[in-house]
C-alpha cells in the first residue's frame, strides 16, 4: 500500500475514535506513526483530508457482486453476513462513514462523493437482487436501504447490541418486495 | 424560559450547524446573543454542556400519547406527520440527536440518557401501537424503531430528498406486525 492509503486508513480510524473534533492532520500523523508533518504533506488543507477519508471509504466499500443471480435464502444468508461484518470488524469504518454524512450536512462538498458511495451500493443491490425480485431489484434496493441504514447504525452506536438476524433482513426484505409487487400492480409506481 | 434553557437551544443549534468540531463555549455565547462566558457559567465543562444539550433535546421529545387507541390508519397518520415534522421544522434538533449518538461511541457517560431518551420513545410507541397490535404493541415498537431512524437520518442528511411517504409507513408496520405477530405463534418469541 502506498503512503497516501496508509494515512488515509490512519485517518479513517482517527475520525471514528475522536470524531470530526479530534480529526487533526497532527492526530492523524501519530496514528498512522509516521513524523510530524507527513499528512500535511498529502492532504494540505481539512477539505483535502475529508475529501482522503471519502475517497477511501468508497475504495473499501468496493464489493463484487457474486456471479449467478441469487435466490431469496442466499441473497438474505449474504446480506445478513455483509451487515454484521460491517458492524463488527469494519465498525470503525461505519462510524467514520455516519460522521461523513452529518458532515455533509455542513460541507456542501461531500455530499456528491456519498451521493455516488449509495450509488455504488444501490446498483450493487439492485444486481444481487436479481434472482428475488426482476425487474423490480432496482427499487426494491431503493426502499432497503435507508432500513439497512437504520439497523447499522443502531449496531455500531449501541454497546452490547444484539447481532443483526437473519429474521430481520428476510422480513424486511420480503415486506419491502411484497410492497414494490403491489404498487406495481396498481400502476402506481413510486418515484 | 430560563437563561440556562436559552443557551441549551443555542447549543443544539451549533451542534447541528458546525458539528462537535463547531460546539464551543464561545460559539454558543455568539449564537445564543450573550457576553462572552454566559455560556461557561451555566455549563463549565464541555461534558455539563453535551450532557445540557441531551437534557433539552429529551425535554423537547416529550410527546403525549393521544387518550384513546389509534386504530393502524390513525397511527399511520400520526406517525408519517411525526417523522415529516422532524425532518423539517425539527431538522436541528435531530442533527444533533445524531451528533450525540456517535459521540457517545466515546463518550460513555452519554449512553445511559441515550438508552433513556431510547426507552422514552419506545413506551410511547408500545403506548400508541397498542390498538394496532395489543399485547404484541411492545415488540412491534421495539423492531421499528431502527427502521425509523435509518429513514429519518436519510431524510435530514440528504438535500431535497423526497418527504417520507404514508406508504412507506403503513408498509413498514404492516411487515414487522406481521414478522411479530408470526414469531408468535411459532411461539418462537424474540429477545
Amino acid at each position: 500500500m502506498s503512503r497516501s492509503t496508509d494515512i488515509a486508513d490512519a485517518a479513517i480510524g482517527t475520525l471514528a475514535a475522536e470524531g470530526m473534533r479530534g480529526l487533526t492532520h497532527r492526530a492523524v500523523d501519530r496514528a498512522a506513526g509516521l513524523p510530524e508533518g507527513s499528512t500535511s504533506s498529502y492532504y494540505r488543507t481539512r477539505a483535502s483530508l475529508l475529501q482522503g477519508v471519502m475517497d477511501r471509504l468508497l475504495e473499501l466499500d468496493q464489493l463484487e457482486a457474486p456471479d449467478e443471480d441469487l435466490d431469496f435464502d442466499e441473497f438474505v444468508d449474504y446480506f445478513t453476513e455483509t451487515l454484521n461484518q460491517w458492524s463488527t470488524g469494519g465498525r470503525l469504518r461505519e462510524i467514520a462513514r455516519y460522521e461523513l454524512i452529518l458532515e455533509s450536512t455542513r460541507r456542501p462538498e461531500l455530499r456528491e462523493p456519498l451521493a455516488r458511495q449509495a450509488e455504488q451500493i444501490h446498483q450493487l443491490g439492485a444486481s444481487m437482487l436479481r434472482g428475488v425480485a426482476g425487474a423490480a431489484a432496482p427499487e426494491l434496493a431503493r426502499s432497503l436501504a435507508p432500513l439497512l441504514d437504520g439497523l447499522l447504525l443502531r449496531q455500531v452506536t449501541t454497546p452490547h447490541a444484539a447481532p443483526i438476524t437473519r429474521d430481520q433482513i428476510a422480513n424486511l426484505i420480503r415486506s419491502q418486495l411484497d410492497a414494490v409487487s403491489t404498487a406495481k400492480r396498481r400502476g402506481n409506481r413510486k418515484q
